[in-house]
């Protein structure tokens, strides 16, 4: 039991308990005089005449415990001890004298075997061999049993808390934010949108969707963004983030597009320094999110088979003491014009939209790094971002890394009514956006990020499907 | 700046930083002889020939910031000080002589007085005076400007903080299950559909909703509970939790049901002395939770005009070390039974649900306080709930809570493949499900609990349409 938990006098009283996950056993190790019991599935076995080696996995740790396991009499009990077999464990926690672990259990005749869920080796589909991530995805509900996925899963959850940790340092607020909306905040036209089949159970539904009626009264989608509910609330508590699910109904099927994704959005009023404050937001919030993971174990397990210059490059960025590179989108486009000996497909061009294949040069060729790229041509983005002075550009920004692109999307927003109205003339914009700007509008700023873009990033996973512990994509849902 | 910050040194090289918040200048306040600027809106203002006093919020604490304003010579700037306003004050921190304030801003001859966003007092929706929450509900988008919703707000975030930081604490991972599925927990039928319009502009929608075709290949719906999901992943990873959005396409309008709310969701492998345990791990979780913000400022608020009565009973659930009543729904039944003078609308009978005027009767007025109903039979409840051995009920429970009615929903659940076969049979349950108990599949156990239900209890909020930013329900989404 922990610190936390034995400090708080009122729940003292409580007969709660749960047994000592594997991480928490090697954390801080029992004496080797007690016995030690352990929950957890055979990740591998190799038995020999008297006894047998076992690695125990609970996925609380990146690696299992080795167990050794001296054979008693029971020839049964014995047998069923295979790969993905449920066991309890009693024995004693010793200093191991393998390398690459600090501790192994013993299992002797003082010890206790005790088989909690049979596993048929020949017919487990998680085999100890390698496995295609195509075959993991038609077998998502086993697919966390590997190391690679259960690393990754580990990973998200050390992210988020990162994340909301910081965010909390800084004063802000985790927020919810409706996911059924009526709203587009991108106008991308991709939303996913809401039938109600009165009591009709999905069991029993029929492969032909029926008509549906509308049940909030009009027509509601599934929410592209959360950012324009964010700026309602930072309007009165001023600093606001949530992660939270976004939707797509994108038909594209690169290694970057989930339909169902998560994103890190925040709204601040009151931001300082322009749009090169917000940049410097963000790039605080990863520096601090990702240099508490940079050099765990889950991430020498998910970059072990990765590209070691890629890596590299990775560590470099939260290494350096530098600031990341800021360019205008005008510079850039310079740049990418003077970059006469690469041969790009599409030719680059100021008031045109970045390529995926620009992107790429910029974040991986000219800064091979994180690089903000600020103040887009207005007719490149959206309705809602801050007309700079030179009333050709906002002031705007995306963050570009190496290997996944764009990472964030942020800006300035406009504050000023009339020219919000201005923009948002001819597009159907909602009264109460403008409202926010009528009573005590404020300077504010915000971003959004895509989580599974980060965990790719980070881990090295090229595909976001990887990146989410079970993914949805166009024709793809299982579970 | 935080010392969390400060103490990062990669991250010291950035220039990033925000102006402090009220809350934050209030809880280390600066020299009185150094200038302070405090950014935020102005929620009163009394105006003198000379001076005017005005509470200036920033969203960040309970009680905003008492500014007091010598007038300059600048009229137009001094008739621009309404109600609503957006303001950047510079001025000096000084002790406050008056009461329920321990400083003021002092904003003399030498300090700076901006507007940021002018609000018309006259047309300002936000008055002073008390606005009703139907009101309220009318003009959500400026909901969160109320000092009542603004720390129903704050709670959601000390809560949630919370319940992340137990669940750590106990070697529970944090993950995203999908919220699109075509899964049915509860068997409840009260699922959304998706539909997919192809590139429809929401802003351009159809009054009559158009027949959708399917995305995913097969029919897809919002969740209704995560449970299943869990539960494929604590067979991985033994310990999981969530914090996720729920739908149910439910027509009853109480106010104790949205179609969109968050639940806590966690499941775990190898659990401790059966559904009992299931129950304390519950109560150690809440009394973390709860104990945490129980005095808080921002309660103060939330039950200064709530029942004291009521307000005690949650106190008493909190502050006393015995542990939560514990009753099974047989006994439960003997109870209503036996209380002869109280008139039931329906009769209590074994076999029947518990209605809400007996889970009230329970919480209210046999027990006075949280109560565990364990042991339901297992025609009342899901097919995948652990079967006792009596044959009849099932291993589970209800946290019922006073004036609230059910808070928690959990269960150990069937790890026993052949038994769950048979109590899937004629329900169409998923092979995928059954896969978890085939290979390794151990004892585990789970439970629910609605967000927003807590949040009610906890605030004294009674209806849960005041308990989430912005509530979703029948014919009800505005923004």
């Amino acid at each position: 039991m922990l610190l936390r938990w034995l400090t708080s006098p009122a729940a003292s009283t409580s007969k709660f308990s749960l047994p000592r996950t594997i991480r928490q056993l090697l954390e801080r190790p029992p004496s080797a005089d007690d016995a030690t019991t352990v929950f957890g599935w055979i990740k591998s076995i190799r038995k020999q005449k008297n006894m047998s080696f076992a690695v125990i996995t609970d996925g609380s740790s990146a690696n299992g415990l080795q167990a050794v396991l001296l054979k008693g009499k029971d020839d049964d009990l014995f047998k069923k001890l295979t790969n993905g077999a449920a066991v309890r464990l009693t024995g004693r926690l010793v200093s191991s004298p393998g390398a690459g672990q600090s501790h192994e259990l013993l299992v002797d005749q003082t010890g206790q075997v005790a088989i909690l869920g049979e596993c048929d080796p020949e017919a487990y589909p998680i085999q100890k061999k390698d496995l295609t991530s195509e075959y993991l995805r038609d077998h998502i509900h086993l697919r966390a049993r590997t190391a690679h996925i259960a690393a990754m899963i580990r990973l998200r959850d050390s992210l988020s808390r990162q994340i909301n940790s910081w965010f909390d340092s800084q004063g802000f607020y985790f927020v919810n934010t409706p996911i059924i909306t009526g709203n587009d905040a991108e106008g991308a036209g991709e939303a996913f949108r809401l039938a109600l089949l009165e009591m009709q159970h999905p069991a029993a539904a029929t492969t032909t969707p029926p008509t549906p009626s509308e049940f909030f009264s009009r027509p509601s989608f599934l929410t592209v963004s959360h950012q324009l509910h964010l700026e309602a609330l930072a309007t009165a508590i001023s600093r606001v983030y949530t992660i939270s699910p976004c939707f797509r109904a994108e038909r594209s099927l690169t290694g970057r597009h989930l339909a169902e994704f998560w994103m890190v959005e925040a709204e601040w009023a009151f931001p300082q320094n322009g749009v090169h404050g917000v940049c410097d937001l963000t790039e605080a919030l990863l520096r601090s999110t990702v240099n508490e993971v940079l050099t765990s174990e889950d991430m020498d397990i998910l970059w072990k088979e990765g590209s070691s210059a890629r890596h590299q490059i990775l560590l470099d960025a939260f290494t350096t003491q530098k600031p990341w590179t800021k360019i205008s989108y005008t510079e850039a486009v310079h740049e990418l014009e003077a970059a006469g000996s690469v041969q790009f497909e599409y030719k680059p061009k100021w008031g045109h939209s970045l390529q995926s294949e620009h992107e790429k040069w910029l974040a991986e060729q000219l800064v091979r790094g994180p690089v903000f790229v600020t103040d887009y041509p207005t007719s490149l983005k959206p309705f809602y971002m801050r007309a700079n002075e030179d009333a050709q550009t906002v002031a705007c920004f995306d963050l570009l890394v190496p290997h996944v692109g764009e990472l964030i999307g942020g800006s300035m927003r406009e504050e000023r009514a009339d020219l919000l109205k201005r923009q948002m003339a001819g597009i159907g914009g909602s009264e109460w956006y403008v409202d926010l700007r009528k009573y005590g509008g404020a300077p504010h700023a915000g971003f959004g990020m895509g989580f599974e873009r980060l965990v790719s990033w980070v881990s090295g996973i090229e595909n976001v499907r990887e990146c989410t512990p079970m993914p949805r994509w166009a024709g793809r849902m299982l579970l």
